[in-house]
């Protein structure tokens, strides 16, 4: 057995186990025996499925469910690749420490519990009250120059990530899903889509919060020359410390984590998409417990969903990032679970099946 | 002025008014202002607006959300048109009654209240506790020989469905949805489709609960018979009379009052907008009030949606009936109007909004 470069600071992170299908034919016919026509629930049946096989029951549940949104600043803002000023990041902060972004309103009618984590913000924030405040340094470094972090940052950033997750997995959730805000952060997930991907950055790179076309073109200069700058690794370590941001690389260890964690993941968006991308380099086997939530309309994101062969669940022409895709889908989860917990059988029910 | 023919019966029912544009802008603004790139939430920027004009509020909410299955039986399913035996339409509307069926786990899951309306069911019922229990007759007439009903029928089964949905109003409700179960009302939607649409009665013909390849060619069979056994007629009474159900003739009166009363409706799947197709034949207007929820894997679906324009907000593989797709999307309008009503704009958040 060979033990890859660079992860001895991983400690058994990247060990993810596969789905332990005991139970699959079980759970197939509780679900076929519903007093419905076999497969009419479609993707509700699928979800099911997993859930169950994810929380090894035939009653699957969603538990407290969790969204987690990390905030980091990216040097790569310095090229003014965003239409946003980088103080931006600070101040959606403090936003949702005050439940007025989009991500509050959303979790809150969702039921959702919501937790806010400065993963290494540039701007001093004006309040950490309600924050949890471990940012690995005040940004990263401007990755068309050098490595937006060090390995060693890199590390820690992941091992940050997969605690806070830990920490939900105690208080007994078990549906939990990733956020971000950054500005300047399509661009970290452009180069880490291109470079695991191996797709050419024009085919990644989007208008972010919303680049006009000359904007756009020169960050598509910008990001392909960073990418030349940089020598090609297909090591994920390597690949997220140079391209990554502390938001990134805390939810690379999230999704490890919450899979250790036998959780179903909300996969959201494009930045929390590439992220998920580094994990799967680190632990493909991760993706089986993922949900793909939605289809952003960041210009690049049905490519990477194209890579794990996802169809995700809601297409609602969002691209806001914060997690806001992947609230949206905890009603769906739900829906799953009711269908397959309290709906009778044709037996029970006195339901004549079908005369085949 | 003239009046259509065959319409006094109706008493104003057919009179629906276009939106109120006036909180347009204001609508607009609001939302434009709120802390996110503009245009980022999608189709939830969308919904929030539409339900706002309904409302005619800049605070638009989900009151009392509702969901009506009526049930009727079909004269059609005697030509073997469904794989389920005719007595499946009591026995379904019994487990409703019991709590045991989708509908019941997905609107106890969202928060909806549920009604069962007996519409015209012929087998009969073992209980009718909890049931509205209305029906026009003993199921229709089979439209491969006859008309399915009389005018006169068709107006009460619309007047009766109109009640209950005034029913609803005068108990708050502002969200409603409309679902169905009848054994072969597929048969019945695909004819009403192709008379109201146009559409070759073969575009218009699916499975329904599951029929195989030689059930589906004598179902389009049988069908194509029907149509050419009755006269051309794009009398919206006529064809509803001549191929519809007592579920589909009361969701048509429904529709009409529920756009009367200022609610946003649910579209369903195959049949509930087979339904919608008759009223927005009576008026058009109605499909302002409309949200589309969810594309039925039902062939022809699309194909309707198609007719009104409609992009559905869910795309999950079912084809239930029942009103399930509906339900679903009873948590992407709360969300809507939670964003609306809850977050805070750049002004009030400190957040700079873009350097543009």
């Amino acid at each position: 057995m060979t033990s890859l470069p660079g992860l001895p600071g991983l400690s058994g992170l990247t060990e993810v186990e596969s789905l332990d299908q005991t139970l699959r034919a079980e759970l197939q016919h509780i679900i076929d025996t519903k007093t419905k026509p076999p497969g009419s629930l479609g993707r509700l049946e699928t979800l099911a499925r997993q859930m169950g096989l994810i929380q090894r029951t035939t009653h699957p549940t969603v538990a407290r469910p969790a969204m987690i949104v990390f905030a980091g600043d990216h040097g790569i803002a310095q090229e003014g690749v965003s239409p946003y000023p980088q103080a931006v990041t600070a101040q959606m902060v403090a936003n949702f420490l005050a439940g007025g972004a989009a991500i509050n309103a959303l979790s809150r009618v969702s039921g959702v519990e919501l937790e806010v984590v400065n993963s290494g913000i540039a701007t001093p924030l004006p309040s950490t009250d309600g924050l949890i405040d471990i940012p690995v340094a005040a940004g990263t470094r401007n990755f068309a120059h050098e490595p937006a972090m060090t390995h060693e940052q890199a590390l820690a950033a992941m091992q940050a990530g997969a605690a806070r997750v830990r920490h939900h997995a105690a208080l007994g959730t078990n549906v939990i899903g990733f956020g971000e805000m950054g500005i300047a952060n399509t661009s970290s997930a452009a180069c880490l889509m291109s470079r695991l991907c191996g797709v050419p950055i024009d085919e990644c790179v989007g208008r972010g919060t919303g680049l006009d076309n000359a904007g756009l073109a020169k960050k598509r200069n910008i990001l392909a020359s960073a990418l030349a700058h940089h020598a090609v690794s297909n090591d994920p370590l390597t690949v997220l410390a140079t391209f990554g941001g502390f938001e990134i690389a805390m939810m690379t260890g999230a999704y490890l984590a919450a899979a250790q964690a036998r959780m179903t993941i909300l996969v959201d968006g494009f930045i929390a998409t590439s992220a998920l991308l580094v994990a799967d380099a680190f632990a493909p086997k991760v993706r089986e417990y993922c949900v793909f939530a939605h289809a952003s309309n960041e210009a690049g994101h049905r490519r990477m969903l194209d890579h794990f062969g996802a169809l995700p669940l809601l297409s609602l022409d969002m691209r806001l990032g914060e997690g806001t895709g992947a609230v949206l889908a905890v009603p769906l989860l739900r829906a799953a679970v009711a269908f397959v917990n309290e709906m009778a059988s044709f037996e029970s029910a006195g339901v004549a099946n079908r005369d085949a």
